[in-house]
């Protein structure tokens, strides 16, 4: 049996209902590429939380959902503003500026959110042809750092790009934790935000794989779906991503996980706060919990049994990232070996 | 229940083995992007196919694969040569074009095969700056055509390849049909061949997504894993994949599926050959049957009930794909059909 | 002193009328990049020409000028279609691929003139996201080949292009020589015929360098300025491609090289046609001649004296290019080295 | 009559002498591309500068120098680190990255210059395939705040970069004046500093058009003749860049004309420092003067009769670049109007 730890929420598995869709889902043949009841029915989830309205396509991960969907607003000369810890930015290996060809310019924030005074020190030398053009403002929610934006911070970015000729991009590769944090559905803080092109993340939360673009502003999706097969990312066995999307968006699948992920961070975080010698470094917003610890060693040690990452190696900083699957004993057990390391 | 019909071998679903593996492979939590006990298994599974000199890496579909093996081997001023038919030439949107920068060079076959005679259209202009330098030749295992080319054939474009200081590239989305189709281990007419990079394919032989990247020539595998993550294939929860090629490369199930779909497309060559009206335009050497039929209305009414692809609609071509999980009776109901339209 | 010799019409050097016109810009500070007042004169030059509702841009060179000119009606899901013979085909060493992505779709014709009929082969897939959607036909005029499109013609290929929602472009490296043998002024046979976009070239035919990029459909030109400076062919010196340009236009001048150019091209013509041991190949209707000589040695006797290139090695053909400086003793001395290398 | 102002250096027009040997190279016909003795002569006289075991390219611009520079050490997958104020991160539109498609990874710097301490900042994630892994160590030379590196702090960047696997990329579009306030050749701070690329400027000297990329790495350089051409960087008349190189680097041009202008701005520097209500914010190093002045006003008034550039609006800091043509004259009437308007 593979134990469990906190390094991120996609080393736990599949949520079983998902597994069942799929099974479900493997029945005789049907149409390759999309054109399937089973992505029919996948889109209409989509609708009823978005409005029929929108543009919707399916890929299969996070990365490739944000590099398309800014694809789809930009060309090479532009420029795609977002903070310093944004996906896009790190952990994507250069494949936004590879693919687009464009700039990514980015700010240092204190928490993983920009805000419109943040992103003001790039909006500058538009008409100017030796500038890349800034196009899109793009946020990640939940951020890269487990804290959540409200629909007013959305709003407030939303308008301030819209007002620049602009777009507003949102990557929610955890928007199901945003949603839950904030205990709203995903239209408030997206569609009505102002957001125009959203990555809907599912793997994070109990989905084996596949990712969704959706666009609000649908003049951004027209040509799309060559975007999207020239991108190598159009699955041709797609009734199973859809098939995994139908059940997570159905009886509420993907709040129970994010509802169950966001409260193990909590426990998490009300744990670790019981220890003078750890310092929480960031909101527990969502489903990651940051903290300094008190040496290297300590921190070597404890990833021996519990698996997780450093997110800033020169001040003894971690991340602990719970997961759909995370048990209660998992923190309890975690926390009291901390404990006890310390006391050592 | 779903219909099965004769359009594509990835209109079929995922055999229940493979399905059983996935189920198998979810549990607990295992570390993401592939250092997982799955994925060591998997590569075990190809060492035993190849030996353990290659270098493998597992990607979302084919297009990938073909896409970023390519990458591998070129810089953007060199020119891949290969079929006019090529799945690379006519069914990518132009993604190895957009992903590489690259030329490619095509050249009309009549059966989907290059030979070293048809190649030499385009080796020309080395050293002249002016012109896009060829670096690899690219052929489809089996074809495109459903013809299937012999060890010695593809050892004499190697050779070739490799004294113009070149390298041979093999699409093998169906390489089990052709293995199955020669009768032989998919080593001997690979790596033994002198094939420089395979793209070894799953999912039109039962798999549910995944494919895999072979480099024999391990030199051009070296920065391979920061093309994939750029390249928008690395999977997060590998383990899926990974438990799908090891059980796809066990116990024989990849050749099973592929002895059943290549058998069912030889019957039904068998039961066209007796209808005097339908023209086989391929030899059937894999599991694809083309065939002209005497009309378009009778094209347009069999594709009501089994759908399935035109070829080349000014000469009334169509394609006809078998599956691992064609029925004989797919294939005797579908010819008598065929056969009451004739005669009707 | 260089000998002259038939190898391109780019071995020559600047008309000293041009030479003057550089001398006469060199005189103390003027904005950079070209918000000048000779830009500013430069464009009138084009306005008189094709009206003032067209789109301007100086490049450095022609293959910038058509592979940007192609990137502004373009994005990398789109196709290309052009004579096999074409420029951004053959001798811009794939940077039309590389720089838009696109895909190019290559046509053999029999004299480097695309017609309907030979474009219509690559006309189909349209709306079928696995394939490249073909967005432009690209024709050369004067043609690679020596010949010459008629304004007819041209409108023919500007019409198919509009009815299927693409473009028509224009490779003009050689327009003044198109013009002059058809007796025309430009517009004519670009604006007036439907051409979208152009590259209009002036260094083969006595410039030092610069190329200007036309946009008949000024939508196409709207965010151009940023694909030049991005595309590296923004010169900051600006001034001394515009006052090139400004002279080349003006007087005439650049209607009496081209003039000449062919003249001698039909010097050369007449008299090779009293060899009857040369075979021409194409019509002469620019300032090229292509004829199939009897023997490879030959060829390289005369190489050694005269410098030209071998246009289809396998068949001893070669091209013979005019130049604004070619002289009458050029052609005169030439031809008797020739007979008397066939005599002896 | 232009006037003569401080907007750049590239505002200038062309040293007589550079026309002179653009005159003289303009006769008869020389092979096309580069194959001519212009171009040998030129190559002899780079390397009597930097010696024979170099590999040497000329392209029209420093734009192009540099992005085609870089493109020759790296992948998509690296990233390249330079300053904040670098002009291939804030001047280039975003041409290094839609050509590269590698990750720019820029630091801020008090005065333009890179330190090792600086570029620590970017350096790590190595080997890890989520992250742009850096190659690229880039400076400029003189930098883009008018200041110059001594030899000794290029070396440093350059052990810095070797030690780990990586290059040292310079920028010199005003590498002359750098040479010149070092007291020193080329050599002594490029070549023997352990600079692997250099882009080696002419046209803010006092040429008309033409940079040069220098490899002192060679294997660098060993397929750059198709980078060159893909590039669109290819003069077909190349003669002429190449006569404008041999002339600017005979008898010391190159350094006299250097010269001037950094003494000009020395003299410009004294004058403004003799007005107390203007500070001078970077050292005088090069040909560029960085100023504050008390007023927006007074920014607006001066730029009426003398053009130049705002720096950083938002202080008020301006930028005066001196030229081989300022004349001691422009320098005490600009000073004076300045202090009439102070006093007014």
């Amino acid at each position: 049996m593979n134990k469990r730890g906190f390094a991120s929420d996609n080393n736990s598995g599949v949520h079983p209902e998902i597994i069942q869709a799929i099974i479900e889902a493997n029945e005789g043949h049907t149409v390759a590429y999309g054109d399937d009841p089973y992505t029919e029915r996948a889109k209409q989830k989509f609708n009823e939380l978005f409005g029929s309205d929108i543009d919707l396509y399916f890929v299969f991960i996070g990365t490739a959902a944000n590099v398309l969907g800014l694809h789809a607003a930009t060309r090479s000369w532009n420029a795609v503003i977002c903070a310093e810890t944004a996906h896009i930015n790190v952990d994507e290996c250069g494949a936004p500026e590879k693919y687009n060809g464009f700039k990514l310019l980015s700010v240092h924030t204190p928490d993983g959110k920009l805000t419109v005074d943040l992103v003001k020190k790039h909006m500058h030398g538009f008409g100017f042809e030796h500038h890349s053009q800034p196009k899109i403002i793009s946020i990640t929610q939940a951020t890269e750092m487990g804290t959540v934006y409200t629909p007013e911070e959305i709003k407030k970015l939303a308008d301030y790009a819209h007002d620049n000729n602009m777009y507003l991009h949102m990557d929610g590769a955890r928007i199901a934790n945003a949603a839950v944090s904030l205990g709203m559905d995903f239209k408030a803080f997206t569609k009505d935000a102002g957001v125009d092109i959203l990555s809907f993340g599912g793997t994070k939360n109990g989905m084996m794989y596949g990712e969704a673009i959706v666009f609000f502003n649908t003049q951004l999706g027209e040509d799309f779906k060559y975007v999207r097969k020239q991108g190598m990312q159009l699955a041709s066995k797609m009734r199973f991503i859809s098939a995994q999307f139908e059940r997570y968006l159905s009886d509420n699948l993907w709040r129970k996980n994010a509802e169950h992920s966001n409260k193990m961070a909590k426990l998490l975080e009300t744990k670790i706060k019981e220890i003078p010698q750890i310092k929480i470094t960031q909101k527990v917003e969502a489903n990651g919990v940051f903290a300094i610890l008190p040496s290297r060693e300590l921190i070597e040690d404890l990833t021996k049994e519990y698996f997780f990452y450093d997110w800033d190696e020169s001040r003894n900083e971690v991340r602990w990232m719970c997961s759909f699957d995370t048990q209660k004993e998992d923190i309890l057990n975690f926390v009291e070996l901390l404990k006890n390391k310390l006391n050592s």
